[in-house]
């Protein structure tokens, strides 16, 4: 692919080297090699510029650089440009029409006929696959299913009776889609009596969800996962919650019931939300941290039970001198 | 379904409303319809009442309201009278007499003659599948696996052989039931040597397992969960461990190995246990708390390590002022 | 098998016994039986020895032992010898040599002669799978995989495009090896854009992976384990993370991109790993605890943030008194 090609489809100017420069190929700093294209996204990462084998490099309109013998790509957010370049050197494959004479598709269930469904995937009753929908081996879906144009379904997922898949969504292995919720009411035995959980889980467009994540089902109504979020392995979102459009919530997160995790919320790894609380749109909850309070608008926090972010980074720093502290306030009762 | 069955049927009085009034369903104040029953439970919700399209509603004995165009019941437990409301608007699906000609049975297998057996799913050498279970497509039964009668075993789960399930259990998907212990011991050149594990899991009646949840083996001997305990999603629990009756356990928490949880214990979200512990009947840990200790039958107990709840509470309000309190110490010695 | 021949072969030492006592097991010093042999490792348990039914034991060159009706074995490292014993009665089963004829095997696939291939599991495009490999059922290996001598792969793991598995590795059931790491750059309009996620996981030699873990491939390059390490279950390695020789990571431990962990590290339950650091050989992470900085060699740290253990240990100590310090300085301040 020529430079000035790459410039073009990633939105950025060329400061330094031949339109004409053939690339094949884009990787990080470290990694890249000659022929391929790099990017300088942290100034952490300056110094190995002067290292890199790469042939072209995106960089931020600021960010000066001495080498002379590299193609210079100015672009405002050079990790999104290579992104893109990376994506224009790896375009999805092309799904290959076919419904493998092992895979089981219920007689009821009404596929489309541009589809990709593995041996030993199971289509239940009723269910609707759409266009260019990719079903991966031994993936199960229960009946009444609908999954949307062009969506992925890997091998070992589950996806529960009734539950909705958008376009353009990835499901990652070992996903459990519309799984029961976790409800019992305690009789007068002391034992947990089972609530019914009827509902379903609606996962709209541009959703990816990570391996082994577990989404459950409403006991009532919809557990929802609106446009764009992505979501990484081994989460678990509760019954009747709402993940707002574009949010992003990384690995072993946990989310209990009826909770709604804003618009573009990050939630960091390991992080815990209890129910019936909102995380207000734009907010951060940072690795490792719990709430079980609702969160505002565009706040960052940190902490268990978690609280402002600065504030924490304050507390944290005390408590590592907490013996030290305590040894203190003695001498001090003393006097 | 007729009022006066309903109040029956949970243990309720009508208080107002016609014996005969037709309902078709229950909900939550929010979701409830016209012709549904609802409930309220907490008072943080009363207000909702006002509002609701719910044509019945289930209060406590004390609860005061003011709409004279819903009919009322009251029970002691509102919540418990509506679980079981909904249980009787949501019966357990019968059982649909088949074994998929795709299943795949060893032919040593023992199977009753009532049970649902879904395409690809395997059973191994000498299981003994009782009546009314059912498998769905995709589950593995190792060989020498008992299951008992009227369970649900779900697509993508494993249960590993010799391994014992109870009756009117509930397996969800992707669960692994008896997979290796992590043990081992470090040999001369500090290497990993495997501990056989040779045991098994038993999994008594009445026991729910949640989606993409893991429980070990024993080295030797068994790993144990007591009748009417319920675990929720991915949570791991370590060999050897005994969880006692009508435990529940949230999502995510984690059991190293050979600790015993009491009776009627909640642990609450992404909660640790260390190994060869014991945790009392009716003991509550809260969400992301560890313990490294034993802890005493009905303790509530927080924080990482955990100790009493209410200390702990005033202990977090202390820490987010740290920062302010460090400041002051050192006023106080300058002075 | 014969007392002396155990000695032998655990590099124990007989003190007292007849060299041809016939034992049939071994297990804990309360598990085990009459005819079996047992193991004091820990003196926590030294009380147990005068009520076990075990006809030997392991122990320590110092241990005093009153009981004389016990055969004794001094080995260095009992628990490393009882390993050792329990491995010689339990060896690993032979693999009995078919692919099932409801297996789906790829006709490119080369496969070995001698394999045991299950019922439902499928093997893509190119695979490489050695000698002496077991695949129980329903377990998907995607195409190109390749997969070293005499591993085992059970039921519903997932092994992805172009990963490569080494030999005598155990993959346990529903383990993700190879999914997308979860990497998004943002747009103009503040949507997540996926990065291609076209690198690999590259497993070494010797290598355990508990059920349902799931381990990234690289967005370029490679996400590798090293020969030796051992994982256990729900843990969440991020894609371009490298494990160093014989590390032992603990159940829903979770790392994020690009961290090196070193040789023989330990993670204890439910860590967290930041992104891009390094944690040096031999150092320990106690259970729940998490870093977002490297770790030296051979340090132990505990917390959130994690810092040194014994300075946590007083921290944590003060912590619990917290409340009452906070009472203690406000008194000093009016006085």
């Amino acid at each position: 692919m020529k430079l000035s090609t790459i410039a073009e489809k990633t939105f950025a100017v060329i400061e330094r080297g031949e339109a004409d420069l053939e690339l094949e190929g884009a990787a990080g700093l470290d990694l890249a090699e000659s022929g391929q294209i790099t990017f300088l996204a942290n100034p952490k990462y300056t110094p190995q510029i002067k290292d890199t084998k790469a042939s072209a490099i995106f960089l931020d309109e600021k960010e000066l650089i001495e080498r002379v013998d590299i193609a210079v790509l100015r672009a405002k957010d050079p990790y999104l440009a290579y992104t893109r370049a990376l994506r224009l050197f790896h375009p999805e494959p092309e799904i290959t029409r076919f419904i493998h004479p092992k895979a089981i598709v219920d007689e009821t269930a009404r596929v489309a006929k541009n589809v990709e469904i593995g041996a030993g995937a199971f289509i239940g009753k009723n269910c609707v696959i759409k266009s260019d929908v990719k079903i991966f081996a031994n993936a199960t879906i229960y009946d009444n299913v609908k999954i949307g144009k062009n969506s992925t379904i890997h091998s070992g997922a589950a996806i529960r009776e009734n539950c909705e898949i958008g376009a353009n969504c990835i499901v990652h292995n070992n996903c459990v889609i519309g799984s029961d919720g976790f409800g019992y009411a305690k009789d007068e035995e002391k034992r947990w009596l089972k609530i019914p959980q009827t509902g379903k889980v609606v996962i709209e467009d541009d959703v990816e969800i990570g391996a082994g994540t577990c989404i459950d089902c409403a006991s009532v109504g919809e557990t929802r996962i609106k446009r764009g979020s992505k979501i990484d392995n081994l989460v678990q979102i509760g019954h009747s919650c709402t993940i707002e459009e574009d949010a992003l919530i990384c690995a072993q997160t946990g989310l209990a019931g009826s909770s709604v995790i804003g618009k573009r919320v990050v939630l960091a790894g390991q992080v815990g939300i209890a129910g019936h609380l909102r995380v207000g749109d734009d907010a951060v909850i940072t690795a490792k941290s719990a709430t079980s309070h609702d969160v505002e608008n565009g706040k960052i926090i940190s902490g268990i039970p978690a609280f402002d972010n600065r504030d924490w980074l304050r507390s944290i720093a005390a408590f590592r001198r907490l013996g030290e502290m305590t040894r203190t306030i003695r001498e001090l009762k003393k006097k």
